[in-house]
């Protein structure tokens, strides 16, 4: 007899856990609350181009899916720096050439949906979940067209994927000793676009994250396979400038003349988008725990929605599913009694450090990437990780390009800083590096750094 | 016309507000989810008695109500803390005799109720609140009693003073953009009981709080009018000793006889106490904002639920009342547009700073109270209040026995901490207070702290 799961939500989690379980011999079903996106229209203007890294294709790779999804991938080897005096800089994210990747969040939506049906994946669209009884496992479901309501317990276990406001969490809210934090910036997004230009060609540079940084806000743009852009504003809510204090046409153009003119000449529908389009609020949610005895529990957004500004929130959700399947595969018993805890244990601690992280993020995009001494340290990091590879990784590439956890990455930031700091305060380091004092310095340094974080939790 | 607001929760702070705004004219009805207390047994066993101090008498002096609760208030002037060897140890809280006051929840709230129907206010018992729609101001009501539901809207505003599970807060959550944390401390608690001796004697001293300080637990009791203690069990939940680990009744006894005998021996129905009375948590909920435009509000625990070992939840509750009608009555135009946003900004922050000071003096009532050098700290800054009241008072007896804001008595936290530590490195306070020098460097460091803390925000 197979076993039952429940999954909530066909999103991108929900879809490649869905594919993991069912190659395990588990027999899934997964409610979606929304209508199958590969019939409708996507419900536009909302969505934030994913930006894959080595997290994301781990776990793609696990599921045999990494070859399906490199085709739909752009590649971007750095941030496009757009100064307000129209020139830009380029900023290359590794040492070693390496890149995060461009992906429109519908097109892997739709591909990771097809891929689990082709898996024998049963998928039911417009099931909305009102209420989990959680004892009982039965979810109190509404059909989204015909309004009929009616309970489902067809499975041992139910597994919310179903994102940052998740049905499942909602009855965990109301549990006794549930600990639970929402949280919302100060700042919300808008989509807009940068079409094609002749022969789908990219009238920006193609392959980087492109950043109009401007201390308490930015434009972003990252490309898509047809050379469009999708542009994404991170704007105050309040203020002055702000979404609110941005009225009409002319006041939304006379403000992107001002602060973005070169971006503005390439956004033919600006007017339109930027009316039509919602403006978008950002959560970061904790809680704990992300379990419910043998029954229930999170993954992904569900357990630890965050902002978009590290790109991690799909990757830190694919890294969930990865690590559970890693434990499940390394179990005896297969019981989810001596899994979920495990899990538990081992992912919490990720989802709190890579929260943590994407907050920073957001000083680091939208004001720091054009603060000459910032810049200038991220050229030394990269200096270190050369000289000293066995030694020294910084925070961003052990984030980006590794499979470090979380959790190790936020706790050496510390060390990093004051390493940084002491190099710093030398001078320039292009020179010093060359002098043979400053070099026995610098290894002392490195290898007190090494030792600080060798006492880390990894 | 009279205006009509609602209140929700006819709870200790509930019953004050509606005779506060009665007084100044609105037409106050209150829904209460519960039975009239006054007629129904009491839900027994989970309450912890009441600390009444400067900020709880002044909100009910304000609604000319001091008189009718001192009838019902005993005053304790200390804390005498219980040793594991069976001595005992009396601290004063004030350097001028002053005292916090015991007073039964059941018996206060039940006053507090009929004074509030002698004023006019209209109580509405077994209104169970299940929803609020916040733009319509239409709530959703099951009658706790028939299990009739209807939709009550007869009110301009809104007020949830309904407790650390508010129905209108909950409505607030699912909001977008709104702040919420919900955090569980690993410790429950249990009522016990110790009844009064011959004639309503009092078996332990009568004007005191009593602690059983353990370390990680600590058992207190607080006097009751007919002699008897109501007594309460801070305990884990789980690990070695907790809730969990106690299974059996000769467990109970045993955990007893071993860390409280002296207050075992008082307690002739412990085991059946400890069985019958349920294991309940302690929750502490911040979230922002507490006011919905013109429509609604959170007040009290709505707002700001916190855990109980400083005393100052109802306080706490009862002075946002007093706050609120100070910005009334200052108003001209006694618009909710102009009065809300004046008593959100004034409130948050103390809400935030008394949830954080009621964190910290879990450790300090259940560890510090019996550490030797804590006591040498309690006794020089009572010194230092007496020999310097302009510039000097303990963040305790700024809480306890000012009205002085929560916020500002943290915020003097950290340059208090330094004072402290400065003179107690010199040696005994005693001696050094009589040598000339010391007195000199005494002055210089108080009027140092007295600059420090003068810029903090008040």
């Amino acid at each position: 007899m197979e076993k039952k799961i429940t999954i909530l939500g066909a999103g991108l989690v929900g879809s490649l856990l869905s594919i993991l379980l069912q190659k395990r011999g588990y027999q899934v079903t997964i409610l979606e609350r929304r209508s199958d996106m590969r019939k409708a229209n996507m419900s536009a203007g909302r969505s934030i181009n994913l930006a894959m890294s080595v997290r994301g294709w781990a776990a793609l790779e696990m599921a045999g899916l990494k070859k399906d999804i490199e085709e739909i991938a752009i590649p971007m080897y750095g941030r496009q720096i757009h100064n307000l005096d129209g020139t830009t800089v380029f900023q290359a994210y590794g040492k070693n050439n390496e890149a995060i990747y461009s992906v429109s969040r519908g097109d892997l939506n739709k591909k990771l949906i097809s891929l689990a049906e082709a898996n024998g994946v049963s998928i039911q669209f417009n099931q909305r979940v009102e209420d989990v009884e959680l004892d009982t496992q039965v979810l109190k479901i509404e059909d989204a067209q015909t309004l009929v309501k009616s309970e489902y317990q067809d499975h041992e276990m139910i597994i919310a994927a179903d994102g940052a406001f998740s049905a499942l969490r909602n009855a965990y809210v109301k549990k006794d000793r549930f600990n639970y934090n929402q949280f919302y910036i100060e700042h919300g997004y808008k989509e807009l676009f940068i079409p094609a230009g002749e022969n789908n060609s990219f009238l920006i540079e193609e392959k980087a994250l492109h950043i109009w940084p401007r201390k308490n806000f930015m434009l972003i743009a990252l490309p898509n396979f047809d050379g469009s852009f999708t542009c994404t504003l991170f704007f105050p809510f309040e203020g002055n400038p702000s979404f609110s204090a941005i009225k009409t046409e002319a006041d939304a153009k006379q403000f992107f003349e001002t602060q973005f003119p070169d971006a503005l000449e390439l956004m033919p529908t600006f007017a339109e988008d930027y009316f039509k389009n919602p403006t978008s609020s950002l959560v970061t949610v904790k809680c704990f725990p992300w379990i419910y005895e043998d029954k229930s529990f999170l993954i992904g957004d569900a357990a630890h929605a965050i902002v978009p500004f590290y790109g991690q929130g799909m990757n830190a959700g694919f890294e969930d599913c990865r690590i559970l399947m890693e434990i499940m595969d390394a179990s005896s018993s297969k019981s989810w009694k001596e899994i979920l805890p495990i899990y538990q244990q081992a992912r919490k601690k990720n989802g709190d450090a890579v929260a943590d992280l994407a907050l920073q993020n957001f000083i680091e995009m939208r004001d720091l990437v054009a603060d000459p001494l910032f810049l200038a340290r991220k050229k030394i990091e990269k200096q270190l990780g050369l000289l000293y590879p066995a030694q020294f990784n910084s925070v961003y590439e052990m984030v980006s390009f590794s499979n470090t956890s979380y959790h190790f990455a936020i706790s050496c930031q510390k060390a990093q800083d004051k390493l940084l700091q002491k190099i710093m305060a030398e001078g320039d380091f292009e020179t010093n590096v060359n002098l043979p004092e400053f070099k026995n310095l610098l290894v002392n340094w490195i290898v007190e750094y090494a030792n600080e974080v060798a006492l880390l939790e990894k």
